[in-house]
């Protein structure tokens, strides 16, 4: 697959997928990389955590921590499951921010994607039901419930902003309304349809958008933005390319026949060329699933933010 | 691939494609079924005709007319192939309502889809760029050029209306507005990457939600509603179970290895049960197709309808 | 203001005010109406009887009850005014639908308005919160809380539906899937600022689209659709003419000069006539004001028709 | 009206009704200001220059020219008068632009305003139909027609941006791309209803939101950014104050009684204070104004952004 990745410039968003990728059938330890994991009732909780350099190259990520909620009934939006899952979130945000943040500081939310394809809309979806406070303590502190920070948020990709790179607003944001944290949300791509609205991926490393390890002067990230970054992401699609390959790599297992790298490639390129690799599998009921995951997860980041402020309270804050 | 299709319950809705399905490699005539080519500048047309119900059972379709209209730049909205295109759907949609319509006859465009779900929202799209001028003819005559007919439009899966079937929307609007001609717009799905925002479908046989040649009394089509319909549609999906099966294909062809209908299926099932099949698979600039192609068919059949009348002018009359 | 109503071709959507406007300062009785008021925590809820035809002609609407729950928070969405405003509507529901409905009882949700202009969004964003349940008894009964009924929707105003007339769509769906009630929820009209998003009506007499007694055949009530129809209606807006024409009448007061009537008609008709009278007034933050009073209409209207499901449960069957 | 206006703290977004204001019934000459009308076939042109200081004291805003364009056909979009009246915003353009900018300048535009009050979205409906292609030069540049300049666009109070100062996204996202110039185009707030959808006013001013002189240090304008602001915009509201004190000051004249200043405020401040001054009239068709009125904005900024590119190349390049 590392091949296929690299011929079809594909991203693998979700580090556990990495890992996965690398430690193979054997399951065999990475050096640098450290997973643990917690079992919950409806969930199951996986940190990563890449601890040095030598890490960072073999999963092609930065260091960092890398927490990932697995629920299938996510996408359902599930009430009794959607409790653990907020639950877990919190865990989370409190790992990863550790003492970054006291509770008056100020956090800019930043969602990622474009609003008019639904399956890139997660990022706008969650801005929209976030609890934005900036505004009240600038204009009305009195209709603020006690001890909440302020909270911006920006959705760059949207109708909004165009021709502008997303690294570029973001920054000129930064450096007017000077947060002490960022929380990045975005739509994701996995290797494996059983992850799409099942999965949340959150990190302390921030984001490069595009993927991969790129230049983090440019990147959402503490060195690219001077304020660290919280990314927090759910797959929606993944690229056809890995679907294809993984259909004839199913196939040739059950004929014994020999699987062969490069001309599985051959063939997805055959298949799929016409859009230049830019082919997304997504399900059909992909309107429900961002609905429901984009609620979540902007719950979750919300009750992190707002310890102790009710779901109820909160979802009066959003926009 | 139609074991795979019946497998995965899939709908070929391009009659060109199963057509070309049927005659394979051989390019075999089929019984009761003709075929037309006209190639234009920027574009070629292709006229099938199912003559008879031994041809409407090899191609798993009604009888009557399914008239193609192929240019890859119709999803760039490219302004000199446009004319082109525009021309083609008005001398389509003359073949197609033959004696169907006279200048005055009242119209009722029905545009099919879910606008939440980006690559399903041809439909919606094309209601909102479609020139409506019924409540004028009601409320506001002096208003409209001379010698427009009155039409309306409904796009019954918006928002807007749920819970009920498609079917039953539409007869009922039908029976109130009682219109000469419906023309309905679905977004399609396609065998081939290639086929997306590339190809127009136009028929005079009505569409069966869900596809395929089911119970024509519950469709929309002139035995369902009473009225004859021409369906209008663009492919913007294909089934990833598609996608896979053909790289399995391609991956033996070059490897020189035994294709196997029932391994490939099996594979496929494996890599995309998870969604019960529901995986499609869209180009990630799915949102500017959908706007392209839904632009250029609302003008092709506005034009159609309101012969002599100035693309400025038919524009005026959009929602 | 009477003379101005009919002037300027107004209407007073609200029972309440057309009660109080014809009793005036002396607050007298009025024939074949009763009135009885019953005062909450923070709400206080009017039940206006139109007894006889003396009393539907005096009050300019039909026979029947008019329940309005007064409540200045509602427009806040405040969440401990939320619960008492949301019995308060379970309450008046079941008063106006007395025998109506058995628990088995199939109901149409209409939400009237055009989502593109704010202030007339009101009933298709309480369509978008409300629970709608028919396509899971036809399709997937298992996903169905026990004892749910089945509801649809429609928002016949909706990008959707041009060209066709409200009354016709809707009588065209009633027909095919014969409900046993209508919820119909509509954007009103006040007389008076203070009553924009402060406001609930509910009667048992439906709705005539335009407002007034006009032909009860033609309109979305028992006699026009075969079928009962409670109307639910919030106001978002104060016509124009009456803001002008009740500064004109305080600022006599306070010169203690002669207000005029046909002086103040004149006065109005100069400043205002440029768009027909059709000129409204809304307060600025009306997207908020349709946002919460949408949320709560829905939930009180669900919980009605749901009696026993939790909130949070009703909130998953949202479209 | 001068009174009224700083008891209610109302703007008069446009520098005409300010001028005429000023210079009452006997149309005197206010000292360092300069008014110059051009009479078309469609449309009027008036335009006014703030000379100095004084001027700029009188009429309430800084220094500058300020375009007017009137033409009641502008909100009808129709193609007759759309000509001339993009014509003559690209004449005012070279005269607000005068030698600010080569044919190579990047240009950042501004859609200022909340798209979820339909009568606030002109700016984001500006964005949305304007021609971007800033990104185009940096990762296409061959699908660029030769000699386009590189735009970008922005519409800071979309969905979008939340609790952050449209000032400093702005100044962020400025000194990001460095531009040569911004185009700011805003909804306004008219005196008088015929104004709604037929003005738009053009001035090299820049914006300061909120109306006003104010500090220009916060403002758009080139002492806040750094940068030369073309402003744009054209009225889709009157405030509710003015209406209710016109209607007031029209029945005075009719009666021939004496208009009491104070009399008046206190009446209007009875009927509206509420909303605490925030109340807005608008036209019921005013989602139909703001579409037209935005796509011709948007043409007449392209038509001048990008001299002689025809109008169908422009629209390929909207986002």
């Amino acid at each position: 697959m590392k091949k296929l990745i690299e011929e079809f410039n594909l991203n693998l968003d979700l580090a556990i997928e990495a890992h996965d990728l690398l430690r193979g059938a054997t399951r065999r330890e990475v050096e640098g990389v450290k997973e643990e994991i917690t079992q919950g009732e409806f969930i199951k909780t996986t940190t990563i955590t890449i601890l040095n350099e030598k890490g960072a190259r073999s999963l092609g990520r930065p260091k960092g921590s890398y927490i990932t909620i697995e629920s299938p009934p996510l996408k359902f939006n599930d009430p009794y499951v959607k409790a653990e899952i907020i639950q877990a979130m919190e865990k989370a945000m409190q790992l990863l921010t550790a003492d970054l943040l006291t509770s008056r500081d100020s956090v800019l939310l930043v969602g990622l994607g474009n609003w008019r394809a639904t399956a890139d809309s997660l990022g706008p979806k969650f801005i929209e039901y976030s609890p934005i406070t900036r505004h009240y303590h600038q204009h009305a502190p009195d209709a603020l419930v006690k001890g909440m920070r302020p909270t911006s948020g920006i959705a760059p990709g949207v109708l909004g902003i165009t021709g502008v790179e997303t690294f570029e607003v973001v920054k000129g944001v930064v450096e007017k309304i000077k947060p002490a944290l960022l929380v990045v949300v975005d739509a994701l791509a996995a290797a494996s349809v059983e992850r799409i609205g099942t999965t949340i991926q959150m990190s302390n490393t921030g984001i490069q958008p595009g993927g991969g390890i790129g230049n983090q002067r440019q990147a959402l990230t503490v060195e690219g933005l001077g304020v660290p970054v919280i990314a927090v992401g759910c797959p929606t699609i993944v690229n056809a390319a890995l679907i294809a390959d993984q259909a004839v790599r199913s196939f040739c297992s059950r004929m014994s026949a020999e699987y062969d790298n490069n001309a599985s490639i051959e063939a997805v390129k055959e298949i799929l060329s016409f859009f230049g690799g830019g082919l997304t599998v997504t399900p059909k009921e992909i309107d429900d699933i961002i609905e429901n995951t984009s609620r979540i997860i902007a719950l979750g980041v919300g009750k992190s933010l707002f310890p102790g402020i009710e779901e109820e309270q909160l979802v009066l804050y959003a926009t």
